[in-house]
Order: C-alpha cells, then structure tokens, then sequence
C-alpha cells in the first residue's frame, strides 16, 4: 500500500510482486477516503486473487483533501431538521463526479497503465463511476450500484455487474432498479441483497473477482 | 455420466474419481429431462470444480418417464387459440411438485448421501425445489429463479441464489421479485440478466459453482 499524490488529489495503490496483470480502479463512497476499511480489503482481495494492481482516490471533499464544510454542515442541518436529503446528495454527487472524472483519467495516464482496467465503485463511486466508464476507453468493465438515475448511464457499454441493497433506506428500490434499466451495456448483471445501504454481504468481493477474472 | 431408475423414477448421476466431498441435485425446466444439453453442461462443470456427484430425475411425465400427453396437448390448444397458459401451467407446476418432493427423497435415501447436499433448479425446477428444499433438512443450500410466487416460501430457510431474466416473456418480473420476497431464507441474493426465459446467460454456471462452494 503505498501513497499516491497527483496535483492536489490524493490517494492510495496497491501493487503485486510481479508486474501487474491488470489495473482496478476503487472509488469509495461518500464520507469514506481512499483507505477506509472496505477499500482497503477489495483492494487486497483483488491484488491477491487477480495478480491486479489497485488504485483509489480521494474523492473531492474526502480524505487527504480539502473537507467541503459547507456541504457537511448543511446535510447536518437538514437531518436534524427532518428535511430530505436526497435531491442535495444528489446535486453533491454531480459537482463532485465532474471534477472527479478529469482526475481519475489524469492518474491513468500518471500511472502509464497499458493493462486492462476495471472499475469499482458504489454509490458516490458510482456517481463518479458512470461519466468516467462513460469517457474513459481505458475501462473494459466495471462494478457499479447503490444509486438512482444519473445523467450519461445509456453511455455506458461496457459489461456491468450492479449491486442493489433490496432493503436501502438512502435509495429507494425503484430507483437503483431504473439505473440498472438505463445503463447502455449489452451485458449487465444484476445483484440486489437484503440490507441497508452500507449492507453488501462480504461475499459480493468474490462476485467481483470472478466478474474482473471473466472480463480481464 | 450413469443412468439413474428408482421404482419408476428415471434419472441421471455423474460422480466424480474420488468419492463426492458434497452431492448437487439438478432438477431441470419443463418440457426438458435429466440429460437436457443445460443439465448436462452444469452437472459437468460442478464435477470438475467441486469434486461434487450430482443427481438428476426425470420430472412426473419428462424424460424417460410416460408423457403427460393430455396437458401438452391442451397447453398447445392454449397457445394456438391465444388463451393464457400460465394459470395452467402454475396447476400442472403443482401437481408435480407435489408427485415429484417424495420422489427426490426416497433418491437421496438411495444412495445413502451424507455430505451436504445443494440444490440447483429453476422454473419447474423451483415449483419442485421450493417444497423441497423446504422439507429436506439434507439441503443446505439452493439456487432457485425463473418463477412466480409459489406456497411454502417462507419455509426456506437455507441460502438461495435467486434468477430472475429481466426480460421473462413467461414470468413477469414482479411476480419473480415476489417469490424472492417472500422466501425465508437470512442469506439470499439475486441475480438479474436481461433476456428471455431460456437465455440464462453461462457465467451463471460459475457463480453457482462459487455459491456452492461458499455453502459446502
């Protein structure tokens, strides 16, 4: 695990003893960085199953960068208050994927990646994940989920494997289902679980594996 | 690959060199039998990655077992006159679970099997598999899909792997969400793929490998 810095963003890779296979890319999910607990075991998981290095940034506002106040205290208000969340993330999420886009295909090019790349990102990391598998020719595959529509998902054509939480109190079941509907991948499989939004069972790392194995 | 005869169940088994470290049973759709080309190929794949035997029966009037002539005929009648079948076809699912339950026991006491034992069926696979797996405590875990709700969900108990085809000409996607709702099991996950009924895509072979594997 080593410290990855370029510009202002940061972040974390991870890499194998033999010179990487492939290239999966982790986003985390709002109000986690690039080390939280998950991450750190995907990224262990896929480094060891798939001979993979593994890159994670911060995304903007999170981590090693510079916290958005504003926009915490302002979630703070409106839940103290009762007030609905939702519309606020979800404007949230767009600023912060256009900024993130740009910096995830600069760390590519930072990283001279000439592998396969795949993708990994839920929620927030989705709402980054989908203009960026979107734009980036790099991404032959990606993992996406635990988000309603976001503009530019028909513009995603690569093969897909989407998690939905069946019981999430953040996204409502037909809304992730509507994402699913709207990705333009020939080949998108669904996985939807019991459980709350931070809910997805261990066992969907292993899902993942196997589904960068089949398109690695 | 052996052919199985128990009284006048017809079947079939596949075992591997070794003895079986776990037991799959394959029941297999309707109109289909124990060597359907899909049967054949997933009792293959579970031999060769799970070092497991696998069982297949002949459903109440498949395969090597006397043809409800009667009921075809008249669900061609249906189809021909544009009259709805699947009211009958739900009656006729019945009728042969209820046959089919004592059947696949008195098998599982046949061959004297002690390891843990999987079940993989959808479809008609399901209408059996759910008072099945319901009712046999040697099941430890299922993979299921491809239907409506049907009695005697909420008494599974054991992990499911559940296939729903996004795009079912023949269950309609609620109706396929609902018998996922309504099973009893804690651990039970569900994997949706655009298609029609038959178009299961292949990868599914593996991730029921892994499930088994998970639960062996």
């Amino acid at each position: 695990m080593q410290k990855f810095a370029l510009n202002d963003v940061t972040g974390t890779t991870w890499t194998p003893a033999d010179d990487p296979t492939a290239w999966v890319l982790i986003a985390h999910g709002g109000g986690q960085h690039s080390q939280a607990p998950g991450v750190v075991a995907r990224a262990e998981h896929f480094v060891r199953t798939l001979g993979c290095g593994v890159l994670a940034l911060d995304a903007p506002g999170h981590g090693g960068r510079p916290a958005d106040e504003a926009a915490t205290n302002e979630i703070r208000r409106r839940k103290a208050a009762g007030e609905p969340i939702g519309p606020l993330i979800a404007a949230m999420n767009a600023e912060r994927a256009a900024q993130a886009v740009p910096e995830w295909r600069a760390a590519l090019d930072a990283l001279a990646i000439t592998t396969p790349v795949g993708f990994w990102g839920v929620s927030l990391g989705t709402a980054i994940g989908v203009p960026l598998v979107a734009s980036e020719p790099r991404i032959t595959c990606a993992v996406l989920g635990l988000l309603g529509p976001v503009d530019g998902a028909a513009d995603v054509r690569v093969p897909v494997e989407f998690l939905v939480q069946w019981d999430d109190e953040l996204v409502p079941r037909a809304d992730a289902l509507a994402l699913f509907d709207a990705l333009g991948s020939t080949e998108k499989t669904l996985h939807a679980n019991p459980g709350r939004h931070v809910e997805v069972p261990r066992f969907e790392i292993g899902s993942a594996e196997h589904f960068f194995r089949r398109h690695f």
